[in-house]
């Protein structure tokens, strides 16, 4: 099947249409339930004609102030997600990672209107976006208002994969360098931070379907491997090797450092928190 | 006495009228001294007829967006606090939480004002009372309100008992099978989180009494026991007996885990958060 | 030389000034460049003639609230910068320290307009400053609003000093009797906490030149001495020594209690975070 | 029929009822088929329990500012609204009148969004309400929000009666001691002022079913006799018989002032400006 | 010449860009001469890449309010001015119209951001295009936000041409069947209404080049002639004849009803209100 | 009595001072008296130093917008009021107008707040004086703010007396060469405007006391003698002598062109709009 990509780019748009027809169908059954949530309904979500239009505009009203207008930001927003289809498919499968992943998420619309965490993730791309088009003074401007808004610090140069969960995300600190990748799924109070004042790459990189629990703090230009696992509240300042799991302040490995456990789930995914317990040598209530 | 709980809501009523009375003579005293605040004051505090209406008028001012109106808010939870005294009592058991347990609080005003913990406490209930009533979609845009402006991410399932005393609160996350008992107090980053993508009752119990530190990140459907205290950035995946403390990353029980040491002042109100230093054995600095 | 302080004061007002036209030029480029922005830019600092009034314009139109006008915050903010060169000359220290220890600070623009543990600190001092003046309920409601907006609880009756650097800022909290040496750089949700419900000196006091890593909490009237270094994540509730590093949770000394290494560089300054990992004997990942 | 009374108000309670019944209908349609509007139309009428909750919501965000807060004057208006049964049912009869009247008034609900005379009616009552209540500095208060917002000023003492229809209304004046009655029609522009700086007694009275074109100016304590009718653009300082027509600047009567021509139809309801054409004796374009 | 049409096209969206470069020159000027306006200048013209944009943008800022917001505004406003060059056309001529007809119009940009006439009869093209496409409520709702903001009252059912100037503009009422021509001038105060409670064809109509002095009144579907003059206050209830001049209450023609004189200049053009004040035989002051 | 320029300048001060303080006992009562104002009360007056802050915050809130922010406008206010000692005797001498002249004014308060001609002629003063500094645009932009806000369209190069009051004032348009002279008295619907689309001195000139009544249309570069009096509706093209009346539409001197009547009161003082009925011929309803 030699079109892939056109075929791929297709499903996409696909796969877009259908979420928001879904998301559609979830918040018109809302707004008939509830008057009082109706008017807040159609206004982000059933008076707008696509999920872009949808998401610019309430990313546009949840992160203006008296000195950067909505109507401002609702454009910028507008712009690069009728522009850039990727930005809208990292939306999609964002919006995908989170109804699967967290048990609270009770709809495709409660993500997109509730989570602090994936607003914040589909506001950074586009400021992303706009500092890789060396427009770093908005760029700056718009992390400034993510942070003010939702508590949450990522520098608009660092890249962020797809299918990402940033869970309740307060907090949560990333700074220039760090790179997350695809189907990651993050806590909140999460710090991807550097090491000191000396510039260059100098932040940690997040590989495939990592799972980091609430709390962790990973400094320095580590790899965290692919499938890795970082328990809530460690602190990580040395490479963590794949399909690992390190707990602790300091971390150390589970199993040991010579011969660490292996898990073969995605951790990212399967936001398994826990099950090292009985592994974890001195835990000892 | 057969007639108990009548007298019994009659006297809650009384104790609410009382610190309404006091709240306003406070408040009085510091129009007058401070006129560059009598404004506000007087907004939120000296023009209302009683404190659930204060209360109302002032998280409807907090929580309101651009596509919420503080209107909307404001009628919803008047109609909450009018309606149910449930929700008054709370109010006045955490008002005299912060007055006790707090040595910064100055007065029953100074925290009805300004402690986003109270606050979101108090707006949390209302949330929870929406999503006891099925109205789930309100219930959880409140949530996400009460998220973004006061970094404060409660669950509106999650149930919190009278007393409670959410200090700084900043960065809280409490997952939505949580319970948290009378009169406990918690300092602020503290999770009580869930353990993975499960469904079902995957969320911590917290005893009456139990004061637990900064930072600290309690993971799963454990139990801490009535009166037990954990530590500051401790790590708790197990359940924590009564009466003991637990500290660390890994959390382990002070004096042992075979014989903890027990102690007998409740600690979510006598908040003391550091007399087991001496006995923490390897406290070495 | 006897003239000593007027030149000093000649010498401060010579930088403000220095700093101010150099953010001006800075701002002029950014305008000129990114047509988006410039609105924003004119409005929060080209349309002003001083720092003073730029920065009292922007945390006006920052902490404002619809209970609390822009108006009246920037009279008040102004009224206290106008008046007070020691609170501009801590601002221009300020301005200096993110420049020059965060490598992630572009510009000192950048820092004035977007860095929210500057701003916090720049509104905590004036809020210093009335609480000083006995104005305690308006310094309460401005430790407020920084709470709600920028996530970051300061008492008004902490003392900070200059050249301070609160890094990215979300989650920080630090209490009444807590006192802030000069030069001293602080990351993200640390606490500088009390430790139970009795008043009093009940805070750490930092030493000058003290680098707190992310996550840090330290409990009680503990000293921190000059030039130490905390670790991201610990736990400290005793005295730490002078120019030594404190680690974990609980925190330990790096190189032991008896004889702990001594680092020569003022960490506050060098933001050096990790250099002690070789020496941090079970950090075995 | 003893008990009419009784009666009455209870047929005014069914008109409301029928009349809100109408308003939800005519919106559920109009929310359906303009999803760009719905919003709007779902928080000013559909997530409203009543017409004086709909009424004093919209109210209270059209007459708010940025120091008369839409909570506080929702509140005055729903208090004034709810309590007193006559105000609503003038509300009612002016939604009649604006819809048998105005062949431009496609609704009830087009009335109650958007004609600024009818909004700037019901405000008044209320005021007038304060006003009667010795609650005059708020009286005046809302007064001047009146004339900002709607560029109608009429003073909180004026008496005004049921059934009226202030068509377009922009500029309209009316002073403190003006009586205005059942079923009159005042057209834009219209002046009902005094006479001079002595106080007392001195603006216009209007009988029931006047009716008073564009640009009238009706000066003095003068009677304007049941059923006249003013032309538009006439300057009136002397009384109008009934049931007679004075037009021009200075006014005449039509058919002179021995023997005056008399209608028989209520002009302030048949809304007939212009019939009187062919009597005008110098109408001689 | 076959081709007129589309050179027509051409040579208006010509006369667009150049238009909209001036504007750009002009406010250049004024940012650099004046910063205090600068950040209002680039928000509402610099920032913008064309005039439609710079023109909805400004619209919905200035029409917007809590319930009606101004992203929902802007994207409706830009919608309508970016696919129908119609209204793209009409707006330049109007600029044209106030910068050669009113000698207190220093520049285009000067009419584009302060004329509220300009604005409400941009604004009232739009509702009128809603209203033609059978979108009604909208549009009444876009006429109740014009009235309120601008006092200007222009049923969206009215047909107005291009290059009118509605100088002033306060108090301008337009009812729903009313045709204002081209090249029309008309000032403030000024009533084109209906005749009664009948619908139907009911109001003025207006012929090209018509100018309507101040506080004029114009009732009932009467004829004013192409190049026609109507005094300042006057009161006109019968058709005036092409190139005649009525003036006074009752109106009469200028030189009598058999043989009116007659002008030849276009009076909406050379804004001659009163040229004809040596023929007015009474007026003898 | 030689030093009569610094006694008088002593003067205005000290009469400013007494205004102020008569205000601030007459707002203390009515906050006292209405809890539901008293916040509003205290923002706008009672928390300010002097009557030029006060005044300065309040048109800063009335006039600001989405784009003209009220701190910007707050701080152009009270740069000029602070500046300028005539501006404020103005405001002091129009506060006396109107308590003396306007018998429903109940106090120098309830016009400070309340009175939308008194605002706009303060605010048109700062543009005027803006205007005399060549800062057309800002002038300008105020210009419509004013316009847009209290509908009084007043040029900013036209020159306003002292002791003016602008009765109800909606609707007043007054052109870029106009003058006003002192102690003048002008009702609402007032035009003092051009009379073509030629530049130059093309607006009225208003001597010392004259009043001039509701709907009063006066064009061109005429002069209204000193202490004239303009009846309402009047259309005035010509001059008028001193001390007489004009009335009617085309208005005529009363008592007769050769030998006037005339009056002996000041009638801008007087405030007597009616007594000249007895003389007016025609008026004979």
């Amino acid at each position: 099947m030699p079109a892939g990509e056109p075929l791929h780019e297709s499903s996409e748009a696909e796969g877009e249409v259908q979420v928001w027809a879904q998301i559609k169908t979830e918040v018109k059954r809302d707004a008939e339930s509830e008057p009082a949530l109706a008017s807040y309904l159609y206004s982000t979500i059933l008076s707008h004609s696509s999920l872009e239009r949808s998401l610019s505009f309430h990313l546009g009203n949840k992160l203006c102030s008296s000195t950067l207008l909505s109507t401002l930001l609702y454009d910028l927003f507008l712009d690069a997600f009728s522009s850039d289809s990727s930005l809208r498919a990292a939306t999609v499968a964002d919006l995908f990672a989170a109804r699967e992943r967290d048990p609270a998420c009770v709809s495709f619309s409660h993500c997109l209107l509730n989570y602090k965490g994936f607003l914040a993730c589909q506001a950074q791309r586009v400021a992303h976006k706009l500092w890789s088009q060396s427009r770093k003074p908005l760029a700056l401007a718009l992390q400034s208002r993510i942070a003010d808004v939702f508590s949450v610090d990522i520098h608009p140069a660092a890249r962020i994969g797809k299918g990402v969960l940033f869970d309740h995300a307060t907090g949560k600190v990333v700074g220039e360098t760090a790179v997350i990748g695809n189907n990651v799924s993050i806590l909140h109070h999460v710090t991807l931070g550097g090491t000191g004042k000396v510039g260059g790459d100098r932040h940690p990189k997040i590989g495939d379907g990592v799972l980091i629990g609430a709390g962790a703090t990973i400094l320095g230009n580590v790899k965290i491997g692919e499938g890795a696992k970082i328990g809530a509240g460690s602190v990580v300042l040395i490479d963590v090797p794949p399909w690992t799991t390190a707990v602790g302040n300091p971390a150390r490995l589970v199993g040991g450092k010579e011969r660490p456990s292996k898990h073969e789930d995605v951790p990212g995914e399967s936001m398994d928190h826990t099950s090292f317990i009985s592994e974890w040598s001195d835990y000892i209530i």
